[in-house]
């Protein structure tokens, strides 16, 4: 066993009371109420990363809450790693629910339940443990590191990108590291390489200037609520694919590989189908599940209303009809330049006697890093060097809004190496961090710094 | 001049001091403070009845508000009509955009201005004068006559149909007349001869068993909210007609003397459609406007409601989607025959992936009685006589619930000659009746007893 190694073996206990700490402190950035506590869990987070050794760190005032950076960076011709974390919490409401006080981290069966044990204190705390072991066996990092941990993480990380564009120079690096993703099981470790981004747009249908009664009118004129259903059926064809023109036109098929190591992954479909309560599973024909939840674009709806939504029956033909239709993206889909195609191809969808706008409510670009890239391959081997086994290399069908932050603000690639367990109840009572979890993750955080070190 | 007319001539302002009288009890139905006014108004009705000559005056309790009723049954051989009428009101707020007080009838430019001076205290109130008259002129009626004056119209008349039922031999008739409807225009007279009814339904689809996020799990299950707007989007076809197997199978086709009459009226579509503020008219292919409204069914959505509806966006996919779908039915469909169909049909057109639930919510049935019948075809001489031109013979895309209840108890040809005008103001600030519709109106239904008494 080499001496890291060694050092996070025998210092297990220490680096589990070092996560207590920061667990202690109600750090809910949501709550008005809480907005000292995660101050002071700034401050705390900086003093521990000054403790490790780490320079130049600050705790940096927002509009919000603080963001805290620190780096090093002794390594002159070695790589630079951009390390992101967040330090602020979920409300721990409901608390009746948990069985032991949110803020009081208490050990039970190997896990360590705490509101923040795994999401993201639990994880941020790995990396502290990993630095602190490189720092007193080696006295050094192997690599430049530069830290943004960040305290609106649950609160939508409004004030995130201006402190990253203020920074840009700054912060730049050759690769990104976020941990705040999960395993594929508690002894299967797993790579994240690629995100799907969104456009969520509204859909809003006009027919007569005002609702109108449907004995007087009905058959006369255009009913929008039944041109609005028009237009969303018309969105996809029989086989699930999306109809609008062009959509295909930049999504990167699968290749081979992937769909052969999909294939392979220890995934329960039945259950996961089931666990949705949905009769059977449907989609875009020609694909499995995963396939279509990590590399297929969509087209659902995620709301739509229009006329009398109350009890019983009123005999109105309403005015009016909208819907929000999202649209998962997949790389290298741009929502910028498919909004404008989408728009036009719903209007050209629309029956006459109504008008048609589409809103651009919100869009975020897909996410990929080559799973042959160097970095990956460096974390790759760090998995498998802390697990004895290669880690599951996967997507996940939702965007993650801080990587399409780091996207636009800095575009590198970008390591999802996560320890979290699918029933860590994370954003829910009880939350907790399993000790095997903990303690692995910190081994292959420390490895992933020596492997990023010789990859570059 | 024959005398009644002459009488009719002679007593114009004292018919108009009775209609006034009753207009100023606040008769408000649904607002529980003026239950005691209501009770007031239908002993007052009841007072006026006895007063022309009606006998067996009686004012009935019910779970409600009481039903007035009157006979007189002394021209043994003449037919016998059913005039049904209602003397409560609809609430007169808001208040303050009344010009005079609601319940204190004023005159102005020639109009009675008051609650309820068309609807329907001044329709009922025709016909107390032109009975009146005709007890005056003559000592008698030309034919016998049965009066249900009910007190619950504008709260649905909730209690109706039970005094209807329980009185079914007592209430036997040869014709029903009712005056609640309008004129085509303040000097063309109609005869309503066809009402459209109703299938009123809802549409339930389940996804999963709850709300999913949309971007774990979208692509992989049908979106209950899509596969809702693919049933209504197939449930008509582009040339806007209903594709619900059997939906046409009992659809009376219009008559080419029913087209004829149609295309003579003075119907003005474009400012028809102006006035809904829809940009085109549009509907069935092969109709006109007033073919599409009073002749030809419907399937219209008036409500419908799935996921997320605030502002903004939300990445949610959907675990229900519901719509209210109603179809106005035209004579001889059959609102209980179609349910199944319609029922049927729906879940056929479900994605997989989604259970469908259809609710029959409400049901009506269409109403006809033949142009030709005798009966209608006296109250086309009534009103030619009085007005010196033909009524235009018409139908109303809606129901009246109260015919109906009259459908289903009694089955009878009915009579619906309404004085009211377009711009009368019903169920709004300032309701008016112009004064020659009341004097008008009263000499037509004078003339209507005669010819009636004739036609049989």
């Amino acid at each position: 066993m080499d001496a890291l190694t060694q050092y996070l073996e025998g210092n297990r206990e220490q680096f589990l009371e070092d996560l207590k700490k920061a667990l202690r402190i109600p750090s809910v950035s949501t709550q008005p109420a809480h907005r000292e506590d995660v101050r002071r869990c700034a401050q705390h987070v900086a003093d521990d990363l000054k403790a490790v050794g780490m320079t130049r760190v600050e705790v940096v005032p927002t509009a919000g809450h603080p963001v805290v950076y620190a780096e090093w960076l002794g390594a002159p011709g070695k790589p630079t790693a951009l390390l992101y974390g967040h330090y602020d919490v979920q409300p721990p409401e409901p608390l009746e629910l948990w069985t032991t006080p949110p803020f009081e981290p208490t050990l039970r069966d190997g896990k360590l339940y705490a509101r923040g044990a795994c999401d993201d204190k639990g994880q941020v705390y790995m990396h502290l443990s990993a630095l602190k072991a490189h720092m007193k066996v080696n006295g050094r990092l192997p690599l430049n590191l530069k830290v943004v941990i960040e305290g609106e993480e649950e609160a939508g990380s409004d004030n995130l990108e201006k402190f990253l564009r203020e920074r840009r120079k700054q912060l730049d690096a050759d690769v990104i590291v976020v941990s705040d993703t999960s395993m594929l099981a508690a002894d299967q470790p797993a790579l994240c390489y690629g995100l799907r981004g969104i456009l969520y747009t509204q859909i809003e249908v006009t027919g007569p200037a005002h609702d109108l009664h449907s004995g007087e009118f009905g058959g006369a004129v255009t009913n929008p609520a039944n041109a609005l259903a028009v237009i969303i059926a018309a969105l996809r064809d029989g086989d699930g694919r999306v109809t609008v023109p062009g959509m295909y036109d930049r999504v990167r098929a699968l290749t081979p590989q992937e769909r052969e190591g999909f294939r392979a992954l220890p995934f329960d479909e039945k259950a996961f189908i089931h666990e949705t309560g949905a009769p059977v599973a449907f989609g875009e024909k020609g694909y499995s599940t995963l396939e279509r939840i990590w590399a297929r674009p969509t087209c659902d709806v995620n709301g739509m209303w229009s006329g009398y939504i109350g009890e019983g029956s009123k005999t109105v033909l309403p005015s009016f009809a909208a819907a929000k239709v999202s649209m998962r993206l997949v790389p290298d889909q741009d929502f910028a330049e498919l909004f404008p195609r989408f728009e036009a191809y719903v209007k050209k969808l629309a029956s006459p006697g109504v008008t048609v706008v589409v809103k651009n409510l919100h869009g975020a670009p897909p996410f990929l890093t080559e799973p042959d890239h160097p970095m990956l391959q460096a974390a790759v081997r760090a998995l498998a060097r802390s697990w004895q086994k290669p880690p599951a290399l996967i997507r996940e069908g939702g965007s993650i809004p801080v990587m399409a932050t780091f996207q636009e603000t800095h575009g590198l690639p970008c390591i999802l190496m996560g320890f979290g367990l699918v029933d860590d109840n994370v954003h829910a009572p009880n939350e907790k961090f399993s000790l095997t979890s903990f303690h692995g993750g910190t081994r292959s955080i420390a490895y992933l710094y020596e492997e990023l070190a010789k990859g570059a």
